[in-house]
């Protein structure tokens, strides 16, 4: 790739952005300045709105990778004496339990295969059997495979057994609809650059008040302490610690796009035809999805390695990557595979320039035709 | 002030950035992609250099707030069964002091006023006292008043005494020359959005690399675990957890700059420059600053709230704002001030253009001359 080449990121993030959430970045600003505080609590207020929450849950943005925010709220929400059920049935999951390791917070795991999604009624019994569990945590949208997990159906089970769901919604927000009115969860953990298609630096939760009043000295980690985020900005509406002030501009930026383009809803289906698409040109070259189409989020997609030893992952990449594409490596347990990313500023357009890409890897490196 | 004008952030961070800097956010980057590994390398082996310990030492960035990376600091390098002593003399020595004791991490406090420097005679008698204490950790530049601790004089004690010293040295670093061939540290703490002259959301640790290598699982964070974040980049060059791609392209120009510039020491110069012209501005106008003259880093200048009723910091800070010219708050404990930072991609005409607004607002609101 040149250095002027705009990339074409088909990623799970970062993404490829638009030239409006660039511009954004090209500012200074204070960080206890009010023109900036202003900027935050814009963001924060649209963000539970997004989530349907408006009313009974806050957003409390963390700054670093989205993984800092997902700990934050392991650590924060889940009380020192809880005990914290982990469905798993990828990375992100398996990623949740070492944390809970780490942290010495009691915990189970309810792990299924990476091609199936995680089983309502297996979450009913797991939370029937065991009354010690408190919380149990979700990846509505397993990156690892691109699989959707049943979010609604659990959130009922979850509801129904009188326990407190956390969601990582993490490329799942703002590409999936979800609404909190309809969908129980204690909080929905987020980051600025998937489905919202800002920039990455920064995470969210979104979480219930009443719980999170609850919560005070239950992180271990001063900076990792969403109540005391919180706290902060109830106090005078100001960060704990310096934000990332240019990536909190792009966000505010991109979620004007969010409803410029007509909400989640319409993202989705930009999201879904990109997939169709891009499902539709790989299959053309015999590469087989590896989640059922039935459960396919519209965020990224696993391909397995076809077989016959002709296809080099290596050399796919950079055939790719010269051509100002940037796609992503596999992440199964068992099988060799990559993944190509359908979400981010981008459009038919580029799915179809992504698509003549490989057109021509096949050409030239493709497995010998039947004459 | 309008959405239009370049704001003259004179604050210890974020800061005034360049327009280079800020030209460097406006791409999209894969992190994955060999592009953005490249660029992390040599962000990684320019911070170890400027900090004169490129062949013992380690450069582990951290994405999030300054505090995030001297929390993975205390986190990772002093052992679950050691005992930090922290060196107090503002807010972010005991906001060190709040991490230890939210980890349950053994500790002990030199704690002595604000306005004073840390006494190395001090530090060398409690390591003589309490053989337990396995690591210091100072605070070089104390924002909270602008003082610079004598950071050579407490490291030759701790290093007489057979402990490990970890600096946090957030708002000096770049700014004020540190040499760890002359200066022996274990870690050194900083930030891109200081006087490196980047923008916020990426913090970083320089660790002695055969000190690292024993800390595996000392972190209770996983995200926060700098020895986790090191091993991932000698695996493949990758970080393990999505970085701010666009804050880490810009702390790559902020670098390139600094080198242009002629290093830390002409950086050092520049701000010196600045501090002067502010403090002598200032005192035209009968303001005191806070510091000792000898005890002052070029960094950020805390003056006291002068008597006599007149000055109302709110009024103040909204006639610089209106022109603006962002400052900052006091964090005093026992006085009321305020602070004007010197650092960040500003040189002499930028402080005249403060400290003509200053003017202006004394003639408009400065108590009443004699006849």
């Amino acid at each position: 790739m040149t250095a002027s080449m705009r990339p074409l990121l088909l990623t799970p993030g970062p993404l490829t952005t638009s030239s409006q959430t660039r511009a954004a970045l090209g500012r200074d600003w204070g960080s206890r300045d009010s023109d900036f505080t202003a900027l935050s609590e814009g963001v924060r207020a649209r963000l539970a709105a997004l989530a349907g929450v408006a009313e009974s849950h806050v957003a409390v943005p963390m700054p670093g990778s989205g993984t800092f925010a997902v700990e934050a709220a392991v650590q924060t929400l889940v009380p020192r004496s809880g005990k914290l059920l982990v469905l798993v049935n990828g990375a992100y999951g398996r990623r949740v339990t070492a944390m809970a390791r780490r942290l010495g917070l009691a915990h189970a795991v309810l792990d299924v295969p990476e091609h199936q999604a995680i089983p309502p009624h297996a979450v009913a019994a797991e939370l029937a059997a065991d009354s010690a569990i408190t919380d149990v945590m979700l990846v509505h949208c397993e990156t690892t495979s691109g699989l959707l997990n049943p979010l609604e159906e659990i959130a009922a089970c979850v509801q129904a057994a009188g326990r407190r769901l956390l969601v990582d919604a993490m490329s799942s927000f703002g590409a999936v609809p979800v609404n909190g009115a309809r969908t129980p969860f204690t909080a929905l953990i987020g980051s600025a650059n998937k489905g919202l298609e800002g920039v990455p630096g920064l995470g969210f939760a979104i979480a219930d008040k009443q719980h999170l009043a609850t919560c005070a000295g239950n992180a271990s980690s001063l900076s990792l302490d969403l109540h005391d985020q919180w706290q902060g900005f109830q106090s005078n509406g100001q960060w704990r610690f310096t934000p990332p002030v240019q990536v909190v501009a792009a966000l505010s930026a991109a979620l004007d796009q969010l409803e410029a383009e007509g909400g989640v809803a319409a993202r989705h289906a930009r999201y879904r035809r990109n997939c169709d698409a891009l499902v539709r040109g790989m299959q053309a070259h015999g590469f087989r999805p590896f989640v059922d189409p039935a459960l396919q989020a519209p965020v990224i997609v696993t391909f397995g390695i076809p077989p016959g030893g002709w296809f080099q992952f290596e050399a796919f990449y950079g055939f790719l990557h010269a051509r100002g594409i940037v796609i992503y490596p596999g992440k199964l347990t068992h099988e060799p595979s990559f993944r190509i990313g359908c979400i981010g500023a981008i459009g038919p357009g580029d799915i179809a320039r992504a698509l003549q890409a490989v057109d021509a890897f096949m050409l030239a490196h493709g497995p010998a035709q039947p004459a």
